[in-house]
């Protein structure tokens, strides 16, 4: 048997721990499993009963004949341990572990977590948990799980795939989307991920016919190599993968580590994981459901313009529609007007729909023909990449006039979206069945519509050549001596940063030597690898015009620094032509515990921390996507053309950022950190003038 | 009668135009008056019917005896003019035109709302609309409306007014009301505004004993001054004044404007007005029925610290709780832990609340007592502000577990509120129906406890005093010969706002004097009362080291802005002093043609200006909200006390933004703009070196 069918489609399930008492979380696998009319094998275990639910209980996994496809062990801390050696001896494919208490519980959960590692990586079990609610399937039913939203009468199938890093958002998401029409394939619940992560079972369900959208509902990224490949197989796929994560706020972030025992990573480093991707990222919980309909089987397109983001809106009620509109335009969308053929075609029935962007049929009434001639006009209009209708009261009364007729246009060539202004529960039901994506919210229609037109697409990885010997010898150097700003800046170098004109000196007295090989008016800096914050240490002095003043001022440092940090090993000073630019970028790049190697451009100087004005994608970046980042960071404007201002040489930067973020090669793997600050960029080139490598 | 009676409880109502066929929207008054039970009397006027649904109809209004309350006027253009005349001279109290086609509707629709107007003004009528889909009261009730949403069978009483400018979003809002439990007191839709505004019926209401929170949907603001009274009429009596205002994008702000004919205001400038007059503007279209409940009753403190904004969150699902905390951490609120005696009482129950920030409740299961004796302990606790409680599944099947024990926390002295992270419409109905404020969003429930705990009491207008006569004298010269930069400077001057020591020339002679007495270097500027952007015409020279080289400058200076501008008249030159400061900032007048006097602070430069980084208040302000806005400008972080840099000025700077917001007074009402750019912020002191005024 498959992994997959193991997870989504056993026959034969063993409940390791199953209760007969109705009021314990411990009997809910059994009494789902039969309520939605699973059609395989139940296996209960417990020593103490010989039956429960109208089902024979067995004392022991030992005892049961034949092959076990999952157990769900229920069971608490060593004992859930326990029974997940005795699965895997006996050969069990796949289990799951309902208990908490173990990472997500201090240190010595994190031990007992460790041994459920070992058995995995002894016998080749494959585990969902431990901290799993459980899986369930709709079609046929198979709802394996502890989650009390599962006690509904029905199960209503569908074809979103949810896999989620919270147990209990499953049965949340289950009773919204529910509630609005809408039912999923499979929904699973990954708990610790000891074993089995996101990322693995996104990529089961790109091969799942049943699956059309894979549903993430995520704390934290533990395998983003394995998700990132899921994301590209479903994309190719047409099923489009879409992120809800926690974390956008700092404490957010701590409460998703403290929740289950995840270490959350920044937020702008998982929005570069997604762009690269293809993942769509919503930032509403409710989205999560809303906006996978109008994503599915519309793989953006790789060719964004000034065209591909105009949206024509037609609507019976003129407040309900401008509300769409208004979250639209904050997302980035454009509106396009009706096209003169339509403008003529209503004229006749005194609507003026040329005097605004919007179609606004209310003083024509909702009448189906005219909806569905409008919206057949908008659609084969040339000028618009995407059409939403938002319906009015008829919506709630009469569904026949202004819901009805959408329902054709199900299968449209070009996205089309209805959002509804009032509650119309029924209209929503109705559109969602027909395979029209629908909306109750003008913020999740608009950013439905946002991520359909707006997102990327996956973005290949650039291909890494091998680094140079310099750049080896670079490395090297730095790895064995240190890495000072010499050292650092001679490795950037290496890679293709032009660095500004100096010379290094071992003590004081050649320094006045240094200022006329270099040229008048220099910077002077400390040099050692132990200090990483010169400026701090009182290291840096700027603008100094000639060889006497630059003596005297290292003299000056050397004793500054010394008093700063006494146990530094000082290696002499840089002396280094003073540069100037158009604007300061700072440029850097990181190893992310989660998403890998990242490059972030951002403004340089204390505005740009202040503003936090930055891009950051992951490495490597090719030029085309370096001029992205350069065109995403605001304060880049004014060197792009702005205004009288001269430009600077962005083509340059572009080839920089890309070179640099070169360091995410392998052979760099113990480059943990590095920086350029700045880096000026001038009308003709850049040039770096500080830098700084971090050693893991 | 009263007006507000004629409006929300007429006894006698004529519905003029009339319809005995179902089909026809101007059907609908009568038959949801009479589905809904009006207990008064209904006075069909139609020539051609003699009866309609069952009541007697009259050819004309004049055949009616006695008094009549209210006429809904049904018919279009010149017939709903004529209608509204004839109401008039009848000595109806009050009428409303439900026919768009008005102002809304181009030239000749402006035309016939002139007639409008004269007519209200002529006979003292008050007028709802035109394009007023009508006016609702629940109880008792009178359901004068053609808005389709109230063919409901059941109109939910309830406490919450709504005033809105979209008739069709008076029926959305009703059903999604109705769709959670909520009910609305009155609900008036007012159209066009050619007579009653928003503000009026606000006001209004705020005496209404039946309504205890006043929801505003707006397109644009028409009545500004009413309106602040009404809010603060309100905020006395503990009815908060909820917004949804459209217009956040442009986009958004032109549709409004063709939506309605309305003109809508810049999304600042509105904020400015709502912060000043204590009104709740939410970003969420559902936020606006949601909101309320929480902020009734519990008028902001007006002494906002460092506490203040701590809120304890308790939960039974700890994803859910996690995305409501995320999302009020961003918008700006923090988390308090729990109490050590709660960590005490928890413990023996096998739950750590200890350990993070949040009491995740979800090991020992939704009990009574123990979310009971959570959320007493929390609400006892004096380290926090507010409580929220986040239920999971337990809401959707046990409201008897986790739901029940939190109604009788109904009347708590701090703020407290529950969040339902499942679909779970009963809790819902039942929370709202005990009067605990429950949510169905994460989104919405984050936006309601940020405005409850954050937004700012009504702030009374700083009075100004008379202006002096140096500044009225500084005026009357601007006036009769011209705002060029020198008389604009020294009018700022007159208002207290030290600018550069400067002296102005007539001509190129004597520029060379004149860098003696001010002191090199200088700054040389063509004097102009035609030329606005000096810059732009080349009329700007900086640091000129020495009086010949000032004096070759200005020569240059003549020719290039003589070039630019052939026509302009120029007035010499103006010699000032080069100034450095820590800081540029721009300090900005308007005159708003919605809200009045405003005044903005930003950054200056041109980064300023990309990252648009201001902050804006209703003119006048006195110090402390100066120096409030100060706070808010991202970028005068540098010199608030950042890192290792100097310090600024910044009670100077907060002195000098309260004295040229003195520009509000109504002496200078003929000055629509005026400008500092840049006012320079020094170590000690602030400097003005430019000063533009625009007069009307």
């Amino acid at each position: 048997m498959s992994l997959f069918d193991s997870l989504f489609q056993p026959k034969r399930i063993a409940l390791i721990g199953a209760s007969s008492d109705e009021k314990r979380t411990t009997s809910r696998p059994q009494r789902f499993l039969q309520k939605h009319g699973f059609s395989g094998e139940i296996l209960p275990v417990n020593p103490g009963r010989a039956e429960i639910f109208g089902i024979k209980a067995w004392k022991s996994i030992d005892d049961i004949a034949g092959c076990i496809d999952h157990a769900y062990i229920l069971l608490n801390g060593k004992d859930a341990v326990s029974a997940l050696a005795a699965c895997g001896k006996r050969g069990v494919k796949a289990a799951s572990i309902l208990a908490g208490g173990f990472a997500d519980a201090g240190a010595a959960g994190a031990s007992l977590q460790d041994e459920l590692v070992q058995i995995v990586k002894d016998t080749g079990i494959r585990l969902v948990g431990p901290n799993s609610i459980g899986t369930v399937s709709t079609d046929p039913p198979m709802a394996l799980t502890a989650n009390a939203a599962f006690a509904v009468d029905k199960l209503r199938t569908g074809n979103w795939g949810l896999v989620s890093q919270s147990g209990s958002l499953i049965g949340a998401l289950l009773s919204r989307a529910d509630a609005r029409g809408i039912g999923f394939s499979r929904l699973i619940s990954v708990g610790n991920e000891v074993d089995l992560k996101v990322g693995e079972i996104a990529d089961l369900l790109v091969d799942d016919p049943k699956t059309r959208a894979i549903l993430l509902f995520m704390e934290t990224l533990r395998d983003g190599e394995r998700l990132a490949r899921a994301a590209r197989r479903a994309h190719a796929a047409g099923k489009p993968v879409v992120a809800y994560k926690l974390g956008r706020s700092d404490i957010g972030q701590e409460l998703a580590r403290s929740h289950t025992g995840a270490i959350a990573g920044s937020d702008a480093t998982f929005d570069a994981f997604c762009r690269r991707h293809g993942i769509a990222r919503v930032s509403m919980f409710e989205s999560l459901v809303d906006v996978p309909a109008l994503l599915v089987d519309r793989p953006p397109s790789s060719n964004k313009g000034a065209t591909g983001k105009r949206v024509a809106v037609a609507t019976t009620t003129g407040g309900g529609a401008a509300m769409v509109v208004d979250n639209m335009a904050v997302a980035g969308l454009d509106i396009a007007g009706p096209p003169q053929e339509l403008v003529d075609w209503l004229k006749p029935l005194g609507i003026a729909a040329g005097e605004g962007k919007l179609v606004d049929l209310t003083l024509a009434g909702a009448k189906p023909e005219i909806v569905s001639g409008t919206i057949e006009r908008l659609l084969a209009d040339d000028n618009n990449d995407a059409a939403i209708f938002v319906v009015g009261s008829s919506a709630q009364f009469n569904p026949e006039l202004a819901v009805e007729p959408l329902l054709k246009f199900a299968n449209s060539k070009k996205p089309f979206a209805v959002s509804l202004t009032p509650a119309a529960e029924k209209s929503l039901a109705l559109l969602t069945a027909a395979g029209v994506p629908a909306f109750r919210h003008p913020e999740s229609c608009a950013e439905a519509m946002a991520l359909c037109l707006l997102r990327p697409t996956p973005q290949q990885e650039p291909k890494l050549s091998e680094p140079s010997i310099a750049a080896r010898d670079a490395l090297e150097a730095g790895r064995s001596s240190g890495f000072d700003e010499r050292r650092a800046t001679a490795l950037f170098a290496a890679l293709g940063v032009p660095a500004a004109k100096s010379m290094s000196v071992p003590d004081v007295r050649r320094v006045t030597a240094a200022v006329e090989e270099v040229g008048a008016p220099v910077a002077l800096k400390i040099l050692s690898a132990d200090i990483a914050h010169k400026t701090e240490a009182g290291g840096v002095a700027l603008g100094l015009p000639d060889g006497q003043t630059a003596a005297v001022a290292a003299r000056e440092m050397e004793k500054r620094v010394t008093a700063y940090a006494p146990k530094a090993k000082l290696d002499g000073f840089l002396v280094q032509k003073m540069e100037r630019g158009l604007a300061e970028v700072i440029l850097g790049f990181r190893r992310d515990p989660l998403v890998g190697p990242t490059i972030t451009v951002g403004l340089g100087g204390v505005l740009a921390e202040i503003y936090k004005d930055a891009a950051t994608r992951l490495a490597p970046v090719d030029e085309t996507e370096a001029m992205q980042m350069i065109g995403e960071v605001k304060g880049l404007a004014t060197i792009r053309g702005y205004r009288n201002l001269p430009k600077g040489d962005v083509a340059a930067l572009a080839r920089v950022i890309s070179a640099f973020s070169a360091l995410a090669h392998s052979a760099f793997g113990d480059v943990s950190e590095a920086e350029i600050n700045p880096l000026l960029v001038k009308s003709d080139g850049v040039v770096a003038v500080d830098g700084l490598v971090v050693l893991r």
